[in-house]
C-alpha cells in the first residue's frame, strides 16, 4: 500500500540521501541528470560544469529534485521536491558551499577542490535549488 | 574523467536497469517519477496509476527516462533518453506488457496481478516512451 509521507519523512530523505536527480526544461522537454547535493536551510546546494543543464536554468529557473530508497519492488520512499534554480557567484559564499560539498563527497574531482581553496574560478557553477513544496510517498 | 558512452553502452543501461526516473512537465515544472520499466524495440514500456503525471503527459508527452549506475561519486554511468508519451489502450496489448512487466518484477501488486489475466480493466494505465535519442555520460 502506498502511503504519503509527512514533512518531517520527506526532509529526513532529503537530508541523508547521497544522490539526487535534478529536473530541469531543456528546450522545452524535460532533462534529468544525477547530482551530489547537500541539504540545508530548504535549500538543495550543489556544483556543476557549465552546460547544456545550466544555460536552460538560467533561462527557466523552475527545477525539482528527486530523492529515493529503494529496497525493493515493494519497499521505498521517493521524495520530489519543487523550487527555483539560484546561481550562487559571490567568491565567498561559492567557498563556502564548495568546501560544504567537499566535506560530503571528499572524492570531488581536483579541479572542484581547487575551487574550494580559491572560490573565484568560474569553470564551476554553483547553484542552490530554494524548494517551495517538497511531496513524498513511500510503499512497505 | 567524464567519457561519454556510445549507443551499445547506454542501450545496455537501459536494457539492465530495474529502475529509471521518468521526467515529464506538470504545470510547466519538471516532474520526476521512480518507474519500473522494461526495455524493448527502443521503447520504455511501464504502468501507473491514473494521476497528475498521467494528466500532464496526455497534454503534453514529451517525456524522458534517465537511469543510472552509482558504485561511488567517482564511479557512475548515467543515461538519459529522449521521447513521447503513447497510451496503450487496447487490451491484449496491455495484458501482454503488464505480463512481461510482471515477469520482470514478480512482486508488482494483486490488482496488477489481476489486470495482467485480464487487460480490459482502466485502472492502471500502461504507456510506452518511444525513444527517439538517447545520450549517457560514464566516470571512472
Amino acid at each position: 500500500m502506498i502511503t504519503t509521507l509527512n514533512d518531517d519523512q520527506a526532509y529526513e530523505l532529503l537530508k541523508t540521501a547521497q544522490v539526487g536527480r535534478l529536473g530541469c526544461i531543456v528546450n522545452g522537454e524535460p532533462y534529468i541528470t544525477p547530482i551530489n547535493y547537500k541539504f540545508e536551510d530548504n535549500c538543495i546546494y550543489s556544483h556543476s560544469l557549465a552546460g547544456l543543464k545550466i544555460i536552460a536554468l538560467r533561462k527557466n529557473p523552475r527545477a525539482c529534485i528527486q530523492v529515493d530508497e529503494v529496497e525493493s519492488d515493494l519497499r521505498w520512499r521517493s521524495v520530489l521536491g519543487f523550487g527555483k534554480f539560484e546561481e550562487i557567484t559571490q567568491p565567498s559564499e561559492r567557498r563556502n558551499i564548495l568546501s560544504q560539498l567537499l566535506k560530503r563527497f571528499p572524492m570531488l574531482t581536483p579541479v572542484e577542490s581547487a575551487i574550494a581553496e580559491d572560490g573565484s574560478s568560474p569553470e564551476v557553477i554553483v547553484f542552490r535549488i530554494r524548494l517551495e513544496r517538497v511531496t513524498g510517498r513511500a510503499e512497505g
